[in-house]
């Protein structure tokens, strides 16, 4: 009898649930459902107003996903709730909510629904950037070694600077919770019962090391002396590996999700870190790049290097037994997007719309008949500062080699291609500090939609580009840690890396580079380095004084 | 009884007559004649296809001009021609032409209708670019000390690499031409029955210099030996300085035009140049810019210095008695227009065509309420390539500063802003070398008709600007050259700065620098000279590489 494993991926508006063949690979149905709150920045669901940089969820959104996706799954697939041996999650990070001993969210409580720091601080919520601003001077100052294992640099997205936002607006809302959790951890514990604490979310969002822990308690002091003993207060020190078993489906999670009691459920992984073994990813120097509106860049390797400007390294926080190595570039479909928005001629639209194209479609068949270099043009992608390798939001945008004859289309290719260096400078970085990367695999949205990009991206980065076969990737990631969770001997698997292999999927398109544009690229990628070290390293700083007299305005 | 000067405008697409009242500088009657063969650039009248980069004009048009416009300006001011004491003529430059020794036209000719080179080349004619190429080579390995007048470079715009042109593609066009002259010298003949040459054209655009002459027949012969005696051959070396008569109308100009023999017509002008009197400049320290779709700066110095990066300096070039120095900027309104065209985003478009506002309007109204530097934006002018100060054609644009909430106006704004530095840079580079620079007027379409641009001019140089008064500035200046060619006997003037005092105009607006914004601008323009050596002075030629790399594409 065939065995089956579900995928719970939670993303910014929705959740989704996928149903696989755990021998296979297979998938059999998905289902969506829509966060009725959404993302709540401008109010509460009372009305209540919320300032700037906010960004709060609503639990209850999370339970509804669980509640209606697994049975339509189920049905939809005609597959027995007893066929079904292992659940996976995967969630955005770091969307943390305070809730009581039991798990329950402080904003069911009547007392706690009017106010805001009851609520989920999803993963974009910013209103906490002074506090990460003084984390880094507070680590930097006391030379916390941690500090390193980030690029330097904490961000406000990250677990504690939301939790000590609660404690210095709403000290009332800190003292009732009896935990902060991430959601991933909180709707697993909503399934089976019981807390668990998942080393993705707690090494890339709390800073927490297998080998040493998390920040020491005089480092929290040092920050605000009531924050001294938040981690034994509020979270708790017992994370699990990732590809481990977190429980199983207790009776209230069975009502909830239609599953049997018993079935295997695995700890949490951040829905960017899960598409690694959906993409069968299984040895070190595989890099994937998950490309939408930014790129988040996976790497494995077996040794802890602190790599100069990467976002973070974490030993089992992507596959266990690897250090996981995460960078990201801040702005990708965004530069796109905001060249459609800003800078496209009206007579590009119209013509579009003439021809029933997409506009990035009719940008791109432009694009595609012209040579690399071209067009003369070459551009640094920081029109949202620059994340790795330079960690520096202060950084902007720059392009150069514009004439009369420059056209949209000239522009729009000089964006993908800037993007696709800064790609090859975090490949080539890694490599320089010895961390091999000698593969790549492309994920999200872009790699899905965008040849033309991708092959621009295999040219630049001069490796072969494989794509993440699976329409519904987070979800087929998270099946994959189901199927583990349950074990060979309910059918799954014990070897995290074996289920990647046969459940994780790539397309048969593999993008080449080809050597003619290689070749040029490699000029024109020179040229993007001296004027990347230029501009981000010191030697002129005029992005930042530019920024600054703005601000001043 | 009042006298009357009429002033005669040939432009690229059209010529223009203009009646002044000469004690008052009153404008009575203008009219307008649109060449009907326009620029020829792909086909002669015949059929006869043209190479790329040709621009040739039909000399008929501009007999055409007079034929029709100064009747029509007598008729309309109802001025009688006995009453008309001079005529002035300014004309594009370097537009020139074969002709025979009495003056005819080569393309007049029916053996040579059909031969390309026996057209006008117009100014803007580039198919000669290799000639000026190889005529700097061969200058700079002379040492010939005139190229130090023209910034260290001609240009293929000029007169000898468009004679050699001729001499190497139509040897018997060469052979058959008696003479070639510049176009406003022919109209002037073609009036007075006399051949005649003007400083203005001869010093900027036929490298003469009053002191020294034109370059030695050793330096033509080294360029090609049947050029060694090119001046004496096909030019001539009387040259006339400005504010000198030319001659008088003859027996045929007076049956062509409709003035009386003897009317004195004035020497020949620019059209660029002709704007000086016309805004009443006459000392030194006063720069004017024509700005339009390039913009050329005019200045009166006492000494002739070798100011670098200047397109020429000309001892009576400008006015008599002075030395005349000319610079410019390659693409001012281009850019503003290149933006539109290339990079204005639909919305835009429609909002400005629903308000019912011009698109450039549009765009100043949404940039009018920003201040200096809040966009974080500034910009490299070299769309175009750099005139001044760095003679450089391959460099090419550059912006820095962009976020994803950079704007459509914001990028316009700082297109403006770069020019406006651009400027400034052209203006220290002056006093750097001690010609002093402490009055600024502004003529051309953008002074009369952009308001924000101006201001931001006034903001970045910091010194009030005063604009041209007449919408027919260049044909006013012309009618002032008239002026002075009849003489205070005739009712006219003998001193061509009384002349222009007098019959010269601005308008009542001044643009006075914002103290506050200028701070401002100080600090941008500061990161734009950083940017403007580290690119254009050989620190980083990134940008000529880049034009390489393309052109091998």
């Amino acid at each position: 009898m065939a065995k089956y494993s579900i995928g719970l991926d939670f993303g910014t508006l929705s959740g989704r649930a996928l149903l696989c063949n755990v021998e296979t690979g297979e998938e059999l149905a998905t289902a969506v459902y829509d966060y009725p709150h959404a993302v709540m920045d401008t109010a509460l669901p009372s009305g209540r107003k919320l300032k700037a940089d906010w960004a709060l969820q609503h639990p209850q959104d999370y339970l509804d996903v669980v509640r209606f996706t697994i049975p339509q799954v189920l049905k939809e697939s005609g597959v027995s709730a007893a066929d079904v041996i292992g659940v996976g999650v995967d969630f955005t990070a770091c969307t943390i909510l305070p809730v009581l001993a039991d798990g329950t969210p402080l904003c069911f409580l009547e007392a706690y629904k009017d106010e805001p720091h009851a609520y989920v601080k999803l993963w974009k919520h910013h209103a906490a950037q002074d506090l990460a601003v003084r984390m880094n001077e507070v680590a930097a100052q006391r030379g916390e070694p941690w500090l390193q294992n980030y690029g330097g640099k904490i961000s406000s997205e990250w677990a504690i600077p939301k939790v000590w936002q609660v404690l210095r607006e709403a000290p009332e809302i800190y003292e009732k919770a009896d935990r902060f959790i991430e959601a991933a951890d909180w709707i697993i514990w909503m399934m089976t019962g019981k807390e668990t604490r998942n080393a993705c979310c707690a090494g890339y969002k709390a800073m927490w090391n297998k080998k040493t822990g998390f920040p020491s308690d005089e480092y929290f002091k040092a920050l605000d002396p009531r924050l001294e003993h938040v981690i034994d207060e509020k979270f708790g020190r017992d994370i699990l590996p990732l590809g481990a078993k977190a429980g199983e489906i207790c009776d209230s999670g069975a009502a909830l999700t239609g599953l049997l009691p018993g079935t295997s459920v695995s700890v949490g992984v951040i829905d960017a870190h899960i598409f690694v073994p959906a993409v069968g990813i299984h040895k070190e120097g595989e890099m994937l790049a998950i490309m939408g509106t930014s790129t988040c860049h996976m790497m494995l390797g077996k040794d802890e290097v602190q790599v100069g400007g990467i976002c973070g390294v974490v030993e089992d926080g992507i596959m266990p037994g690897f250090f996981g190595y995460e960078a990201g570039q801040g702005c990708v479909g965004d530069h796109f997007q905001w060249f459609i928005d800003n800078c496209l001629p009206a007579s590009y639209y119209e013509q579009a719309k003439a021809e029933g194209v997409n506009i990035h479609k009719f940008l791109r068949q432009k694009c595609e008949s012209k040579k690399p270099g071209e067009s003369g043009l070459v551009a640094l992608d920081w029109w949202n500062g620059n994340r790795s390798v330079l960690v520096d939001a202060d950084l902007t945008g720059m392009m150069l080699g514009m004439t009369l004859q420059t056209k949209a289309e000239d522009i729009y290719r000089a964006l993908i291609e800037a993007t696709a260096y800064g790609t090859r400078m975090i490949i080539e970085t890694f490599r320089e500090n010895g961390v091999p990367v000698h593969t790549f695999y492309a994920a999200g949205g872009i790699s899905q939609k965008d040849p033309m990009t991708m092959q621009i991206y295999a040219d630049v980065i001069k490796m072969p580009i494989k794509i993440a076969g699976s329409a519904q990737g987070g979800a087929l990631g998270s099946a994959i840690f189901g199927a583990v969770a349950a074990g060979a001997e309910n059918g799954g698997y014990d070897d995290v890396y074996k289920a990647a292999e046969i459940m994780g999927k790539v397309k048969d398109t593999v993008y080449y580079p080809n050597a003619e544009n290689s070749a040029i690229y490699d000029k024109l990628f020179a040229e993007y380095k001296i004027l990347h070290d230029y501009f981000g390293r010191g030697e002129n700083d005029v992005m930042k004084r530019l920024k600054k007299l703005a601000a001043a305005q």
